[in-house]
């Protein structure tokens, strides 16, 4: 793109000052980036997820639904439906809240669901849930800021909380939940504005907090000025033990929920929500309107019209009964294969198995060997914003066949025993 | 939400501390917020919106396209194709970049219309042009840093951009663009991170810069470290005069573009891009993946296919006679009705006219009179981050039929004979 015929096309009448020319070096290029985004890097999971694509590969590393249980004739219908029954307004600008028949369809579920009474008012509708925590850092986030983090924690949320540059606590994650004494103590050392917790299945060890540790974390909370954000993506996605209530349910006026149709409809639509109460709300619409002015209105028409025309918990029962045999299939897999020393977490719904190598054994160096015999996973270091605890893999069975997971856990195997 | 039979529901093995509550005030609760949300209040264009939703109010306050020239058809039939042909990937997560073949759509058009050569590569596919302001905010802004902007300016630039809390510097805008001996004084004087600029029938006050006037401003851009931000989502609306090319031809490496099917297709489907060179747009990608992962793949796709079956031209050209109508309506009114001495700016495409009151009246008087006549628009003195320019109004022309323009600029110019 160089300017051709620059000079020639001055018109005669023009007055151009020729200034003489500072020299404007690459260094003085990067020099203009913000101070936020000189400390982050290619995300090593971006790097993985390339790796991915290739259909010769077995990946455990992405955490896609299983695309073979999309309603794409369903999608289908409700799109043209929508445009034939509303066409002009659908294809139209809305409001930054988003659809209002859909905020009260997600308020009657969280009804239904957790016995949670909600005002439509109290959600706003987001690009996925990822937008839900930027929105939330947005809006909450000063630089320095704390910000206590579940350790291992999900990488989206790292990402989305780095850019506003707070200090991060990592607090150790239990069986049960995350380690109540150490949040505890954290707390009553120093001001935190935000902890950021997924309480069932999380990503990505599967762990979900016990009834009794969701109400103890409450409990803590409520003496300090800190906010709860309840990331909940997979709650949904349970297929054994029982339903446990959100954390937010024990709490009152300093909690977030964050919700997505991406685990239960389709992610491609970027349909998320915040829940918050209203004198949040407010200011968190206000850092939407100023982010994208609203998510796609077409596409929140075209998921309530889906929600309204088919039976959202049928749809959701077939994805339960297929992740469980898909998490049955990878288990019966490691306990057949793996080492005995090779501990994991088995989740109760979900997505991920996390697994813990003996020590020693790095889970890096696992995954350069596994690469070459078209086995991917994400090493669990990336999950960590404090202390790594290596040595630690995350597998996903949810997009890959059961043929294929037995193959890649064999495999996996193979190369954990020539590790030894 | 209260917490019902709280206490009731602990299980009896679990230890829960009962500190002593701290009181947590509503004072407490609104430091919560960022500093960068204590500035922001409720836009007031978003309350004048309220009122236009209202079908007894005739709106020139909006900016929205004529619902009319929608494509509903060709998008229903898209939307079909494309779920039927590649369902399973359409509604799965995809790449941050966005749609490979829609970003060479973008990058042919360019190169036909603007003789811009451009990589796909050089791409991002954004949630409508005001994401882009917000990722070109994310990526180049630290609190504090310098941003010039046109007086008067883009109201969602400048709420995109407050949100980092920059400086800013607004320049006047002349009939032929921006005042450029200003310009050029105030880039000697100090250091300034982005120039944000709409040189095509700018939104609010319709100008756009003359060819000269563009040379001019690139050459006193190239002697400084200062990076173009070109929103462009107007120049495709041109309906009469000659097509003039983006400052971006003038310049090289710190120069941005953004663009939007929103004013061209539809508003709804919120897909607008970035183009920036290459060493901009890597760190432009991360800042994206970090705020929602990735536009919403499900309206790239239907898109994409839309543009493929059908002819944008003849789509747009549809969209230039009308506007050209609906403007030429609006100033046969305008000076039909209107006293001599409010003066006006006569634009050659896009969807606004600016108008000027004569010495002393306020336009915001003028508008509390309207609202209750049942007319609304946009007291212009909401687009200046800088001094404001009393007694300017925007008039949007393009939502509104021919019969009630002119049932409404009547009606405004009683009021204005009024207030004389």
């Amino acid at each position: 793109m160089k300017p051709k015929g620059f000079f020639g096309s001055i018109a005669p009448n023009t007055t151009v000052t020729f200034l003489i020319k500072k020299a404007i070096t690459g260094k003085d290029m990067q020099d203009l980036f913000a101070n936020r985004m000189k400390d982050v890097h290619n995300s090593f999971t971006r790097e993985i997820l390339k790796f991915t694509s290739d259909p010769e590969i077995i990946s455990f590393a992405g955490g896609l639904p299983n695309p073979k249980l999309f309603p794409i004739e369903e999608i289908a219908e409700a799109s043209v439906k929508v445009l034939k029954e509303a066409g002009e307004d659908v294809l139209q600008y809305n409001a930054t809240e988003g659809y209002l028949p859909l905020r009260r369809y997600i308020a009657k579920r969280y009804l239904k669901k957790d016995g949670l009474k909600i005002s439509p008012d109290e959600i706003l509708i987001t690009n996925g849930s990822q937008q839900g925590l930027d929105l939330t850092s947005k809006t909450f986030l000063n630089e320095g800021d704390g910000v206590i983090l579940e350790s291992p924690s999900y990488l989206g949320a790292i990402q989305a909380f780095s850019m506003y540059r707070p200090t991060f606590q990592t607090i150790p994650l239990l069986e049960d939940g995350i380690e109540t004494n150490s949040l505890r103590g954290t707390l009553e050392k120093s001001d935190f504005k935000l902890f950021y917790a997924v309480p069932n299945f999380q990503n990505p060890s599967g762990i979900s907090y016990a009834k009794e540790k969701r109400i103890e974390v409450a409990e803590i909370l409520k003496n300090h000025n800190t906010i709860l954000v309840e990331d909940d993506p997979y709650s949904e996605l349970r297929f054994s033990g029982t339903p446990l209530p959100p954390l937010n349910k024990y709490l009152e006026s300093r909690s977030i929920m964050l919700g997505t149709f991406s685990k239960t409809v389709s992610p491609s639509f970027r349909i998320g929500w915040i829940y918050a109460p209203e004198w949040m709300i407010e200011k968190i619409n206000i850092a939407k309107q100023a982010s994208d002015l609203h998510t796609s209105y077409f596409t929140q028409r075209v998921m309530f019209q889906f929600l309204s025309d088919n039976d959202l918990d049928s749809h959701i029962s077939k994805l339960r009964d297929a992740y469980k045999r898909q998490r049955d299939c990878m288990i019966d897999a490691i306990e057949e294969h793996f080492p005995e020393d090779v501990s994991y977490i088995k989740p109760e719904g979900g997505m991920f198995i996390w697994v813990r190598l003996p020590n020693g054994l790095s889970s890096m160096k696992l995954f350069n060997i596994a690469i070459k015999e078209d086995v991917a996973f994400v090493p669990g270091e990336a999950f960590y914003a404090g202390e790594v605890e290596k040595g630690t893999l995350r597998l996903n069975y949810s997009s890959t066949s059961e043929e294929k997971i037995e193959e890649g856990i064999k495999r996996l195997a193979c190369i954990i025993k020539d590790l030894y």
